[in-house]
């Protein structure tokens, strides 16, 4: 569903960031979407993500599309020229690696507010996030808690929840600038 | 996002329903998807929904792909040959017209259980409730329960509920058959 919502505004030439390239799937979705004449900025602090997520790119001969920052994303509004048509965020731990590096409300919360002020007007925000894991459920909630409080008459804000699922299901946040 | 949701199974020479045809905008919707192939099939007890229906579809020389039946919604299983690949509801009253005459509860689950045997494999059922009518809220919570409570080893289902607006602000349900 974020992928569908994103991909909604997100055309060739268009510009994305990628807050979490984790294994770079989501990095590889944003590229395909923006095209030649587009340009994608994909965070994270380990190095081991940013090493697969590069490998996936050239795999796909579209590591040039793609800037690769070893730092955390609520650094984004330092490192990358906004505006930016569309952020992603898949929170928790890098898949395959250690699950006691995990994404942090404070930092995720700084980034999310370092998103909507790169967004363009209309851009989009999609947030995925974990209950599941130990810290995951206060992340979840500090970033819903965060969502709610934005004005509804500059935001639409959607969150998307599986109701016939246990409680620690993932969760998705979409932010649109612009109310509806 | 009901409608990105359903645009994304229902496809040329595919069949739908529109549970609540009202105004025709969703019945309009679903036949574009499925092409002068396809088949659409519209429910509503009111003759003045089913009048407005037929004048938009009309419009849009869209007419002969689309059945208008007369009817509760809870009577698909019986007047529609499955399978069907989707099928869509937008509860409450028909906007311009009386407020006192509202989907209500028993009819609407009845509905969604017909909607479900009805359902292809990968068949999708998007669902608009509006809790700010009087009534509305009684039938939202039946609607999430009722949908809380199918397997999920058969069903995924999603809540989109919009966090930033007042309690009373619309929720949409979507059900797909099959698990993920």
């Amino acid at each position: 569903m974020a992928h569908l919502f994103i991909g909604e505004v997100l055309t060739h030439g268009g510009t994305a960031v990628d807050a979490t390239a984790g294994n770079g799937y989501d990095t590889l979705f944003l590229t395909r979407q923006v095209g030649p004449a587009g340009r994608v900025y994909a965070f994270d602090v380990q190095e081991q993500a940013l090493l697969k997520t590069r490998k996936l790119l050239e795999e796909h001969s579209l590591a040039w599309q793609v800037t690769l920052f070893q730092a955390g994303h609520e650094e984004m509004d330092r490192l990358v020229c906004g505006p930016v048509d569309a952020v992603l965020y898949n929170l928790g731990y890098l898949p395959g690696a250690s699950h006691e590096l995990i994404t942090q409300p404070e930092t995720t919360i700084a980034s999310l507010r370092a998103a909507i002020g790169l967004l363009s007007r209309g851009g989009r925000i999609g947030l995925v996030g974990y209950p599941g894991h130990p810290g995951g459920e206060a992340e979840c909630n500090a970033v819903i808690q965060f969502a709610s409080c934005l004005d509804h008459a500059l935001y639409s804000v959607i969150k998307i929840s599986m109701v016939n699922r246990a409680g620690n299901a993932p969760v998705v946040i979409l932010i649109e600038e612009g109310s509806r």
